[in-house]
């Protein structure tokens, strides 16, 4: 049984990890309004509060993370810096952060999402921040030491969200959260670091 | 002849660029402390004040940007940060911003970088900045209306560069930047979009 926290619990795919994840570990839960523990990535120095908190722990895992959806015409640097600033920097911080609080051999899995690689209408801030957050995981997982690992989890739009954000996704395929779920459970219980699972 | 803004005209990319298309096109350029017109990626509003100053022009290329560089086991989110807000936010502005200031038909070239698909160690904010930056190219390229383009030249350490850079680079061929200048010259004139122009 490892200890493992998991930024993001009470989202869609947090929720899924939590009961996969759940039934094997002791999983540490946080949100921004939920959770064992409280933390907002928009909050400076809310990370470092977390782990000051929480200590030592044998993964870390975040299902979190806010971007600005909208047409390129209208987009401000304003807006694509919200991205930026929650879903990359906020999970860049949990690597850059946290990698000092992992035990040795333990794994961040961060995520991504499929507009990395397959852009959408209204998706250029998803775009560059799902790719960022993929670069970031292959170059970090080169100097982590001490058998530290790093992954990114890059899931299609989830079955549950396609009432909300289908029209955007013309022609993919969902994948259920318990599926995007199993992606996870492979970053933190398998071996492989500076991988993208891609979940579709 | 077209009309075309360079910013980054005096790095050693910049200069090449200048070179070719000065031959051929009339161009403005752009400098943190030099050229025709000053702009400042790191000062909210620079990107803003640079287009109304120059107006409308056929081409923006973009050969500018600084990033953090140093190891991922002391880097603070502050420093990661660096780069998100000036090579990645700064060159989006500049299509963010510059779409309204564009021809029909115009292009957007802006500057990426090898460690986008080739991490080294000290380059885990460059992967991810060079990434996204490579990812907003792709995504922007769907949306941007009037036969506008937008692509990214991403290339490897330069020859003039490997006295300063090479230790980093270890194994790494380097082309001088005049070869660079070619990637660049041919998103301008040539009719491609959303493509990443690697030069190794």
């Amino acid at each position: 049984m490892s200890k493992i926290l998991l930024i993001g619990a009470s989202g869609t795919i947090g929720q899924a990890v939590l009961a996969n994840l759940g039934a094997r570990h002791d999983v540490i839960t946080v949100g921004r309004n939920s959770g064992t523990h409280r933390a907002d990535f928009s909050q400076p120095g809310s990370v470092a509060k977390l782990f000051a908190a929480v200590g030592q722990v044998d993964a870390i895992v975040s299902t979190a993370g806010n971007l600005h959806f909208g047409p390129l015409a209208d987009m401000t640097p304003e807006q694509f810096n919200l991205g930026l600033q929650d879903k990359l920097l906020g999970q860049v911080q949990l690597a850059l952060i946290g990698q000092k609080y992992l035990t040795d051999g333990g794994s961040i899995t961060l995520t991504a999402g499929i507009l990395s690689i397959e852009p959408i209408r209204n998706g250029a801030s998803a775009t560059a921040v799902n790719a960022a957050i993929e670069g970031f995981v292959a170059a970090a997982a080169i100097e982590l030491p001490r058998g530290l690992r790093i992954n990114a989890v890059s899931p299609t739009i989830l079955t549950e969200s396609v009432g909300v954000y289908g029209p955007f996704f013309p022609g993919f395929e969902s994948v259920p959260a318990e599926r995007a779920a199993l992606a996870y459970q492979r970053s933190v219980e398998g071996a492989q670091t500076g991988r993208v699972y891609r979940v579709q």
